[in-house]
């Protein structure tokens, strides 16, 4: 509906300017958009104008704009990101004041793993993700855990595509993948020694839901050397209390 | 631009779709989107369909949607709420493992104070707030830091406005309020009983950033009896820290 004549909808062309603004391009012009999301000058001034009308973008001076609070507001309030975060949160604290390092809750979504929420300790070691950024489902742990339980169509199409190296030891052949996703399935957890990062371990266990759907994954990041027993062992407490306070909801 | 035969953008038209989901309803189907939205049957279908498609909505059957993902990921990755939160979290953690009541972090949005995080003890007493949840600036302890340090303008308007008694000793009249806002200014913080809830004592400082600007309003909500001064040390010490966070950022 409302198309325009390059045949991209007005809600496309909405997605393509919010998709402009990232972790770390908080800030920008009506041109800079128009150019990142491309679209015509004239077309990005005037969807920016319309979008800071509605709250949805904020200006941050006579030129710049950002996100604005009602976007967030809007995608919160009754979100299924929230509702699981809000579970999951007393459990990841517990976590964190037990195995002083990063502790994190992903999601399956578009074929990646998305953080919707990330604990970290101040004296915790590397760690690439962010809350609300992505990483490849074949390359960490949260995404294997999310990967092995996903709807057999997701495991095909992700296999099947080209699988990229994010470390030196990201698993990248398909034979290899399914092994290790068996895996998960038999024990219920996962240990990914290098496969984002070569000085970290991701160990990751499944969250489900009241119906016992798998809904994300849990997971902590050891520095390679750490011993791995005591994270399984709070992960897997944590998963359990996370379905508790999901059913309480 | 791409406006409706009634006037309103589509842009408008997105928000009111988003508008119709909150806390308590998180799943709906087309047509009552469309009757809380306010548009035609035909036109509400057609947009669920196209926001389905760019992932701001998911199918959650056949007849229902909710809130897609992908929309939280858009609002959040790049978001003041979410740079302000993390730089807040681990002194909101602090006061929570101190205090063992409701933690809050909450900001100026369009005449209201706008709840970004909420920690809360598992024993803790009543607090209706909640995470992009609102609250009257009148009333609650945050929204009267927020708006002692608000605009002149802001101030005026929301003063000049009818101000609804949220409890039976909220401060309704524009005098006593901004004898109460001027109180603020010079003390650095607010303790409001009952204000909110009649059994619950709402305490509140101002949040700086790395100019001085005041950025959100920290706050915990005691039972009414509870004495407040730890509170207020806590929650002073958090302030200066946050924006110690906030400058490293």
């Amino acid at each position: 509906m409302a198309n325009s004549p390059s045949g991209d909808s007005m809600t496309q062309r909405i997605v393509r300017v919010l998709e402009t603004f990232t972790t770390e391009r908080t800030v920008q012009t009506a041109s800079e958009i128009g150019r990142r999301a491309g679209l015509p000058s004239s077309t990005a001034h005037r969807l920016v104008d319309d979008l800071v009308r509605e709250g949805l973008l904020e200006r941050d001076d006579e030129h710049s704009v950002r996100l604005g609070m009602r976007l967030w507001e809007l995608a919160l309030r009754g979100s299924r990101a929230l509702r699981l975060r809000q579970a999951a949160l007393p459990s990841m604290e517990r976590i964190q004041a037990r195995v002083r390092e990063h502790t994190q809750l992903a999601v399956l979504e578009h074929d990646a793993a998305l953080f919707v929420e990330r604990l970290s300790h101040p004296d915790a070691g590397a760690n690439i993700t962010r809350i609300a950024g992505r990483l490849p489902l074949h390359a960490s742990s949260s995404g294997l855990v999310l990967l092995a339980y996903a709807e057999p169509d997701v495991q095909e199409r992700v296999l099947a595509a080209p699988l990229a190296a994010v470390a030196p030891e990201t698993v990248t052949d398909a034979a290899s993948l399914r092994r290790v996703l068996g895996g998960i399935r038999r024990s219920g957890f996962v240990v990914s020694p290098g496969s984002v990062e070569s000085v970290s371990t991701g160990v990751a266990v499944p969250v489900r839901d009241e119906t016992g759907d798998v809904v994300a994954a849990l997971s902590v990041v050891l520095p390679r050397e750490t011993p791995t027993e005591v994270a399984i062992t709070e992960l897997l407490r944590a998963a359990r209390d996370i379905r508790s306070a999901l059913s309480r909801r």
